[in-house]
């Protein structure tokens, strides 16, 4: 496991540790930092600071103004029962814990608004579900294999024919390189199948290319790796769609214009579909990869029945006109065209733990009967498209014409079309799996932001399925849905992942010499991490131009985001920690505690008394010294709650007006000791009637006089009913709020005034 | 003066009063309201509530750790001294008046954005303008005549063709009727002149349409006035601005389909002159409407000399095919058509203040002169428009056929139609300067939202231009900047603004019977509404279904619009107004205060002290029951900072950790215990990982328990010193400020943490 995912759970109550254990398993309480045995100390330094505090505990220690456990209260008269019944308590009252339970219906906002929100999100994306609900789901192997496989037997859609497209560029000569190159792809799948039966072993908790490349290679290998596999995620969901859309268009000619329209939906019956949390596993899934199984190898069979009826002479193609030579580039670009095909081969890999027990022999067992009919399946569409003279067409699939020529208009083609259609499309659902849980570990570690941390209230993780979306969706739209156009970014991002992963594997094995047969197993990986590297430096160069750079060049921008944000974190990380307190820590007070009281009571501000540190230093009240600020435009209501308001609070309070003429100043003046002059007032005049600006250079100005004083600027704000008044009013309040927020130490307290209550 | 407006100016010391009396001069305190006495008697009173405090007015009237007056303090070592500069004091300390003075530097916000945004405006828009800049400008009549009278006799570039224009429909026969209906367009233009010539000398001080409507009529003509004159400006912004470019593509042909372009360019040029603030009289002023009567005189005299050299016989005109046959509905619709000749006529009315003393007689004195030119100008291009056969084209304007049969294509044809064009760009000026004038009014009486009254630092009501901008960008761009669309709504606002006017006029002299000459006044005030009220129907009738109807629909909405701001800012003034204190009020009270420390020190919350109130409604300090509530996701700086804030003012506290799993809660409550346990803690766990609607509903059943309760909401913030650092903290605050918004006595405090400080 990577570093930051390591957590200490505390509690270890669960009794399926080993599902815990499954890699990118989400955590509920993952946003929540776990204190190590430094901060725990530190924070019982600071607590004993608090003991000796100056200030009110005593305060503290009263009774509570209000039964903070709730439901004691009869409901008030005007109180609805729905609303009551928001807060239903599940355990005793009186201590603090056990703890409050809320309802599902408190997640709704006490506002028609917020109301209707929660039912259009339950109509569309169901009930919440509790976290208990996290379980990974054991599959039997019949299941697991197609399953696991979806994404990498649907590349056979796709792969052979983007590698025969290149070759038909040198015209008839080029296409009987089809079956040589097919056999080097071949003999790629069985090394980077075997070398990934090696990962299995060990990794059962689950290897995906980012944790074995971290844990074995370092922090950049492992975020090049993430990256890759990022990159393959959104383009698996582009490629597989527009694949997926072909096979339908190829059988309905006429919806070929609205391709583009078409997979837009796919992508949006995706995103609600994972949004709403779809089941990964279960005998409906394994449907659509079974049937392509079948339509393929009936395809394949038929096919080679007919060729036998010629004595396999292959049907003579229309003779190609070459509009290129035959050169080393052109069949090393068909090679990597090709091993599109290979995409997905990871996926058994990746999940382990999900297999029933022992859970990686099976798993071995399953992959190895994958690579076995992802060879044979590959090798027989290359045979046959050879014998029945099919070459590929810009308007109908390869698959089609094969079905055509095999099985005519019938039934029988159209089931071959919709089988294709509906594996693609289970590929591309993977990935909405995959995708937001590479984030998720990434995060974990510190390397993605941590709102991909954050799982729904359906169990999952929204922002990463939001945005493998929209970066889907952009990349299809902008490239028309066009298959050919997308596969160019494809290979480069998966091959990448191979690599590292597989290097990874190759340090494992060194560094555990104890495992058994952990030469043989080192041998292999290194095998399978060579080869996978070279079709990515093939890939690299051979599509560098058609789209490969695009792809190689947001690999980079991921990596240098993750570093950075990584040191973002661990700035603020430590930024955000406890200081030891005033005796064992750094010297951030020079000047000892003094309490309010003991400020000199008359002239001029109370220079001596200054501290040389930040007012956001402050760990414990005694190191609080407060100012009130509290801007007043008129004396209505709003603004005598707000300065009756600040005065209870008992700190010093200082009234402020901004005046645009001397005349109206001195009419405030008045009205102000008509009030009573109760506190101390503050009139600027600003001649040319600026009102926010004004404010907070003056606050600033104060500021700068006293940095260690927390200014709290009370501002009265008149809310109204409704939305639609609000042009009626002007909104000084958020303007202040935004310019004062550069401000440190600068608390900005909104004291709401309702009309129309 | 309408009601609102008459507002007691108690400095009263500015030497020139009578410029302060003109309706519509800027009043930089207009935002400021007035107290009256009963208002006065009632802040007394709340004021000797607070003498009573059983809260601490020691604290409040000890030395302040600041010095609000600023300045005496040496600056700090990284202090800059462009930003010290920005306090400017202008007179003694100490006391607190005089009051402390910013500069305009000040204006600007103390970050970079903030500095360059202001140096921007500056660049763009000119240095701030005192208050004290406001002021009248006193015309000559010969400069009066020609900046007041653009936009009426600019008209004459449009109206007469728009009125050749639907009889030429009737072909030949329909032309033979020009001159009678010219004529009776003559006679409208005499008897609205000389009712105008009344107004004058009943409103020295400026009569508007809107004033005068108001202040005879009523609230509902008066607004109605004011619609129609907002619908008119706006049109004449409009349609001088299509008619110029109009006589500028006539001249350059080339240029026609770059119309609206141009068009747009013009408006947002006007616009920024006008924020800027320009001048509003001036020789230079003076130079294009003395250029187009110049330029039509000429054009009139030689076609009447040319005429002369034929005997006065019409040049044949090709003989035209009626489309329509001559009805009276066509007569009256060409009518209205030409009537748009009049727009502008009642601007000497309203600027009467601006002449030179005797204002009101040199007023009269230049009307007489204005009208004079109109009926020339329109009489004169009907004549030689008859005599020389001209027909409208929609390729070219008439007065450019006219020009050309008359000048050829020389530099004398160049200079009428550079003259048109830049009398039309005067006119839509003109606009700018009303149009605010005319909402500023609205505003005063509370009739239009209370940002109308706001002055620009360049003593602009940029509010007003700007939406004048808007809504003629949006109709020249919506009708293609085509004369001929936009005349059809132009000329009912115009009337039903003449109409209500005069008509208030007449009950003004019925009601001043002792003034000289009110019979002869009231008669020509009568007929001048009435002449006007009957232009109004054929206006609104014959045009309705060509885009009056579109005029008069908006008239109605901003009708409803005004009433409605009414009611809402008179109920708000009623909610936001003091109260009576606890013995001479309502009883808003009915439990005695009871200060905080007198709540029972043990079990439940004290209910019996609970007050039937709202929280809100609280006007000294001892009516503020605070409750604070941190809400703490973690325990680090900013958490233990927003607990030590809260703390420190000596409230009772809560703190309140949002849960997603029962370990997390109770993981965190160890926590809590380490830190010393100093503060009530109650925990809610949330099984859907939902935090911010449970804990606004959690608040609002605190709220519910003790309405009377201030509950303040204490939220740490992390602020980051990038932008873009953003996406990488959950912005929780906002979402909360947010939701708790519509919940009355919650205060929300922001406690920022800065990173990178």
């Amino acid at each position: 496991m990577p570093p930051g995912s390591a957590q200490p759970t505390a509690s270890g109550d669960s009794g399926n540790t080993d599902e815990q254990d499954y890699a990118g398993t989400p955590r509920p309480d993952a946003m929540f930092p776990v204190l190590d045995d430094g901060q725990l100390a530190v924070l019982s330094d600071v607590g004993k600071e608090w003991d000796q505090s100056a200030a009110a505990p005593s305060v503290w220690r009263s009774a509570l103004p209000v039964d903070p456990a709730l439901g004691t209260y009869p409901a008030p008269d005007d109180f609805r029962p729905a609303r009551l019944t928001r807060f239903v308590p599940v355990a005793g009252r009186g201590g603090q814990l056990p703890p409050i339970e809320t309802t599902s219906s408190a997640e709704a906002l006490p506002t028609a608004a917020g109301r209707f929100g929660q039912r259009l999100k339950r109509a569309l994306f169901g009930p919440p579900l509790d976290a208990s609900a996290i379980a990974v789901e054991r599959m039997r192997k019949l299941i697991a294999l197609p399953v696991l496989s979806a994404d990498a037997l649907s590349s056979v859609a796709y792969g052979p024919e983007a590698m025969l497209a290149v070759l038909i560029l040198a015209g008839t000569t080029g296409l009987s390189y089809s079956l040589p190159v097919g056999s080097a792809i071949v003999f790629l799948m069985l090394a980077v199948g075997v070398s990934y039966r090696q990962t299995i072993r060990a990794y059962p908790q689950g290897g995906g290319s980012y944790i074995v490349a971290s844990q074995n290679l370092g922090r950049i290998p492992g975020l090049m790796a993430a990256a890759g596999l990022l990159i393959d995620y959104i383009m698996t969901v582009a490629v597989s769609i527009s694949s997926g859309v072909a096979s339908i268009t190829s059988a309905y000619p006429s919806l070929r214009s609205a391709t583009v329209l078409i997979g837009v939906v796919v992508i949006i019956v995706l995103l609600g579909g994972n949004l709403r949390g779809v089941r990964q596993a279960g005998t409906l899934f394994a449907i659509p990869t079974y049937a392509f199984i079948a339509a393929i190898g009936a395809l394949v069979i038929a096919g080679l029945v007919d060729a036998a009826g010629r004595d396999f002479h292959p049907v003579p193609a229309h003779h190609l006109a070459a509009t290129q030579a035959v050169t080393v580039f052109l069949v090393l670009r068909a090679f990597s065209s090709g091993a599109t095909a290979m995409t997905g081969i990871e996926a058994i890999s990746n999940a382990v733990p999900s297999f029933k027990r022992v859970e990686w022999r099976n798993a071995r067992i399953t992959l190895s009967w994958m690579i076995a009919l992802l060879i044979s399946m590959f090798a027989g569409i290359l045979v046959i498209t050879k014998l029945s003279g099919v070459v590929p067409e810009s308007n109908q699939t390869m698959l089609s014409q094969l079905a055509h020529v095999d099985f005519g208009n019938g039934s029988a083609y159209l089931f071959v079309q919709a089988a294709t259609a509906a594996v693609l499309l289970m590929a591309a659902n993977t990935s909405y799996n995959d995708f937001p849980r590479v984030l998720f570990l990434m995060a974990g570690d510190e390397q993605a932001p941590r709102s991909f941390l954050h799982i729904g209230d359906r169990l999952t993780f929204n922002t990463g399925i939001v945005l493998l979306s929209v970066a889907s969706a952009l990349i299809y739209v902008g490239l028309n849905g066009n298959t050919a156009s997308l596969l160019p970014l494809y290979a480069v991002g998966v091959f990448l992942a191979f690599t590292l992963s597989q290097t990874g594997m190759v340090v494992h094995w060194r560094r555990h010499h104890d495992q058994p047969h952990w030469r043989r197993s080192l041998f292999l990986n290194a095998t399978g991490a060579v080869l996978s590297g070279i079709v990515f430096v093939i890939a690299g160069a051979t599509k560098f131009t058609s789209g490969a750079w695009i792809a190689l060049v947001l690999m980079v921008l991921i990596v240098v985001a993750a570093l950075r944000i990584r040191r973002y974190y661990e700035t603020a990380k430590q930024e955000l920690m406890l200081l030891p307190g005033e005796t064992g820590g750094p010297a951030t007070v020079t000047v000892p505690v003094a309490p309010r009281r003991q400020r000199p009571g008359s002239g001029g501000p109370a220079t001596a008394l200054q501290r040389d540190w930040n007012a956001e230093a402050a760990q414990h009240p005694d190191q609080v010294d407060a100012l009130t600020i509290v801007p007043v435009a008129t004396l209505d209501r709003p603004a005598m709650r707000a300065l009756s308001y600040a005065a209870a609070l008992g700190q010093p309070v200082l009234a402020l007006h901004i005046s645009p003429t001397d005349e109206e100043a001195q009419r405030f003046s008045r009205y102000w000791r008509t009030w009573g002059d109760h506190l101390p007032l503050e009139i600027m005049v600003t001649p040319h009637r600026a009102y926010v600006a004004p404010l907070v250079n003056y606050i600033w100005t104060l500021h700068r006089q006293r940095p260690d004083l927390t200014l709290t600027v009370t501002v009265p704000e008149i809310v109204d009913r409704h939305l639609w008044h609000t042009p009626l009013h002007e909104r000084v309040v958020p303007r202040l709020r935004h310019a004062l927020q550069a401000l440190p130490g600068v608390v900005v307290t909104s004291v709401p005034f309702h009309l129309g209550q």
